[in-house]
């Protein structure tokens, strides 16, 4: 046994509460390096008392683990637990301070997850596992009649990272048929408070919508609209570094150390005039412009926070896109959390954080991160096709394993965004390419969503190419590609198995094209197959008979797999279904058990 | 390489500010597994301009492991990083997302630290590590003139559970010259606040010194005199349960659900008298009387947080112990923990938790915990002598490698408690191994506590025996212990070795009784030796001459090891110092570097 390889430890995403009665306890191993886990557990009060065993089963694998998973009633809520590794002859108790053949004599060497807390619980909310966004980026999506013409750039002229064309908020007022036709129930707004730039991230007036977009009316129509239609809005907030017009900076800059908020900012060297040395203040990046905000000091915190009470209470949003969201400290982030959830408690708090968020999602701070690790591996596998089938898998698995379940189902599924080049482009135009890219994204775990413009076939490189105007002219519009987005997202909607419950990969060979993987929750299966190579393929996987014979009354009844697009229905054989995919070919297909002969 | 025994992950113990300008990484290997690790580190905003490389160094090892660390200082407060591992011929990059040969091409695969926000650091109050604790039982420690004789058994006479001996805040007022006389600098007293038992874990009023103890008065002189004194106070408060007297508890009893404090605990089941179902509650343990707060309840949580306010305010103590620490939820410590640090910035937090508490020790719960497990260790290798060596020192390592430097350097050091029985006892009355496990605890990291009257040569099994009355007849006094506790007590506070820096263990080997470690801070070596057996032993460990020859000047210098207890010099040769320990013989040596001929 590779004893190395194991971790546990309690909390994060080893030990957690998935729900109120149960604790899911998860186990890193060396790949295929042992055959059987139990988990040993009980109430250390009484550990002689109410020791019981359950086992574990393999949920994910990487490249180097299985992460082995039970689920744990816990009647006293209080629970301290060890585990029992073979491997061949080899049996091992594994505990907090103990690895050996003989289990410790007491509770005191196990783990301990020492008493489920409801407070403690992560809980993000529940609509978002169930919810497909569309992000919106304000200048670019609508300019409605109000906008006089001239102002701005002629609409669908080419994006420069200083130009704007005039969208507005109205302009969306005026499009919410399109995001009802595709089928989408959440808006991700890029930012619409004030500010200089096209983007808006550089603040200058966190209190009012842009003049260019509209007012505070304006958006409290467009949201009051969009939750007439069940369209959740979700607006982007930039706390970590304000645009330099923002006065109090205007100030600092003015004042120097007797500006009042002199705090408010992190000035690293105060300008003086008499040596001609500048002002040197802590940015984002390496932006000059973007002052990075001191959200230690309480005045500015207590600042950033009614902020976002304002814009909760004033226009009934739903929830806040939090910009560099790691480079803001912790301390900040319980505090929203408490103001936001304390006005609206399932309002849903989206980090944008590109590494690692364990320390953000422990469900005191945000609710989820956009998932841009899992976009990053889509497109090397689906789009450049620069990974292969078992690394896509792999480090897909391992993605999941760093986070509780919860976590995942409730986080931000993205393909592109106003900071990446699109999809399309970057399946260089080939949109066979990019709907396989697709169907991963409407059947894997989190919230899609879908970049402006993707589902009409826009393409664009970086930005700001990538922010060209949404193109309105049905003729210019692929409506066949637009026709497949919202066959996804019903899809999706129609099965709980493709948003909620766990994933496993039945095909991802080295070297290959082929993948496939099912979802499953309670007793839904439902596998998804791709081929995203020229050649064609065929991918054959397990497909075990859940109901048969004297065990189903009497009756006879076979499993079957339908696909859910066509109704085609394919019987497995021999214990197993073969399933030909030609080049960009792909299948979704619900395993069914029903009555009839066997194949 | 065994590539599946890696570990890192950012924050916790694996990545953490151990000071305002450097972030501390650490690493798990597989033992002795590689040769060489190196930390590739830089801004992700500008990877290649700023990548630079800082080797590692194994810091800590144990059974399985080896952990390497390095500080890395960092210009932007943003740290993007990956490890560069060689083993032989073998070279790879380990980063978040990444295991190879080549390092990814950008940063995005690397590990990150991404904003090092001073909010976020973890900062135990400063005084802590220099600090000796003395644990006192108030029943039990002294009574005061001022108490009824007859009122309570004769001092000195057998503790059961039931009954109390009239030790009040008065007596101990009286005894300050004991503490002074001893050396130590902190109080732990366990619990003053009214409450029926003995232990007075079982409180009834938050706000009340219990009448037996003396007045609000009494304890405010009480403090008054420590502090003039130089002597900190730290109270026992218990905030998961309370006694089952409390009046909230009691109206709860009475009313029903109609009570207004029906939701200040955790009822199962409310009592029907038509149907006789009686009340179910969740309770401390399986123990009826001892009801569970639920601190979920935001009146409850506030009645508590007004009470730890009210006794830092008007009682100016300067810790909490926290009872069950861990059966409380995340959230309620996170209050406390604003609430206590807002009147007291340096006040110290001290939960009671026997297992892994990372949890609630990343900076914004508690500060310390008592560090049960290491006390565990030292009973099992020093006084029962039923592990060796090499398990001692690799379990002592495994606690230290799960924590940040500066949460084990303000954990709280005990080898017993008014829960275990005496040290002596454990010891079988054999002083000389009592001797050793103190002389292990006072050159530890984390504050040492004595319990009253080990000093002195009590013993005692475990409750009620391991509180008897504080024996305070000079005669019947162990006077040539409590010298050695005294001096015990100096060695730590001359020497800085001893309370910070870092542990590296020199010898400790499989099935063997001597152990050899060293404690290092800045310029300062100590080595500090060990013979848990009968049998004389002896060590020898590497002795680098660290300054010699040409490089000091063209004077000649000799490296020396000075026996700090004795004044002794001992000189190495060949590299190495030899040094024989009798039975139970023990060395304190510090390194020094003088002008002489070399040996």
């Amino acid at each position: 046994m590779n004893r190395g390889a194991l971790y546990h430890r309690h909390k994060q995403n080893w030990a957690f509460m998935y729900d109120d009665a149960h604790v899911r306890v998860r186990l890193r191993t060396a790949r295929g390096d042992i055959d059987e886990a139990v988990v040993c557990y009980g109430d250390k009060y009484d550990w002689h008392g109410t020791e019981c065993r359950t086992p574990m089963t393999i949920r994910l694998s990487d490249s180097l683990y299985d992460y082995w998973e039970a689920d744990l009633a816990v009647g006293t809520r209080r629970l301290s637990y060890r585990f029992l590794l073979g491997s061949g002859r080899e049996r091992i108790y594994f505990g907090e301070r103990w690895l050996g053949e003989q289990p410790p004599e007491e509770s005191f060497g196990n783990f301990e997850y020492p008493y489920m807390n409801p407070d403690d619980a992560i809980r993000p909310p529940g609509w978002v596992k169930d919810a497909v966004f569309y992000q919106i980026f304000p200048d670019r999506f609508a300019r409605s009649g109000a906008v006089a013409a001239g102002t701005f750039e002629p609409w669908g002229s080419a994006p420069t990272k200083q130009n704007a064309f005039g969208g507005d908020l109205s302009g969306v007022l005026d499009k919410l048929d399109h995001l009802t036709a595709l089928g989408v129930d959440a808006i991700y707004f890029t930012p619409l408070f004030q500010a200089p730039s096209s983007h808006k991230y550089d603040t200058e007036n966190y209190y009012a919508v842009d003049p260019q977009f509209g007012t505070v009316e304006t958006l409290k129509a467009l949201v009051e609209a969009c939750h007439a239609r069940g369209i959740r809005v979700l607006l982007d907030f930039v706390f970590n570094h304000t645009g330099s017009r923002f006065p109090p900076f205007q100030d600092v800059l003015e004042r120097g150390p007797a500006s009042r908020y002199a705090d408010w900012f992190r000035v690293l060297r105060w300008a003086d005039p008499d040596t001609g040395v500048s002002l040197v203040y802590e940015t984002f990046g390496y932006e000059a412009d973007l002052p990075k905000l001191n959200v230690s000091h309480p005045e500015t915190a207590d600042y950033l926070l009614q902020v976002a009470s304002y814009w909760l209470r004033e226009a009934d949003i739903d929830g806040f896109r939090l910009d560099v969201a790691n480079e803001v400290d912790h301390r900040f982030w319980r505090r929203l959390r408490e103001t936001v959830k304390a006005v609206k408690p399932d309002a849903y708090l989206l980090g944008e954080i590109f590494h690692d968020a364990m320390a953000w999602l422990g469900g005191d701070q945000l609710d989820a991160v956009m998932d841009y690790p899992v976009r990053d591996l889509a497109i090397k596998f689906f789009a450049s096709r620069t990974i292969d089938a078992e690394t896509f898998a792999n480090i897909v698995s391992q993605q999941l394993a760093m986070y509780p379940q919860q976590v995942c189902e409730a986080s931000f599924q993205l393909l592109g965004s106003h900071d990446t080049a699109r999809l399309l482009t970057l399946c260089g135009g080939d949109e066979a390419r990019m709907r396989l890219a697709v169907l991963f994204q409407f059947t894997y775990i989190g919230a899609p969503c879908i970049y402006y413009g993707d589902e009409i076939g826009m393409s664009g490189e970086n930005d700001p190419d990538n922010r060209r105007c949404m193109v309105w002219e049905p003729e210019a519009q692929n409506r066949e590609l637009f026709a497949f987005y919202r066959d996804m997202i019903a899809l999706r909607r129609a099965h709980g198995a493709l948003r909620g419950g766990g994933i496993r990969f039945l095909h991802a060979p080295a070297g290959g094209s082929a993948l496939a993987y099912e979802r499953y929750a309670g007793d839904e299966r439902i596998v998804v197959a791709f081929n995203v190579g020229e050649q064609p393929q065929t991918i054959r996987f397990a497909s075990e008979q859940s109901v048969a014979g004297d065990e189903a009354g009497g009756e006879t009844w076979v499993e079957a797999w339908e696909e859910l697009r066509t109704g085609e229905v394919r019987l497995p054989d021999g214990g197993g279904l073969e399933l030909p995919l030609g080049p960009y070919g792909c299948a979704v297909l619900r395993h069914r058990v029903r009555k009839g002969a066997p194949a």
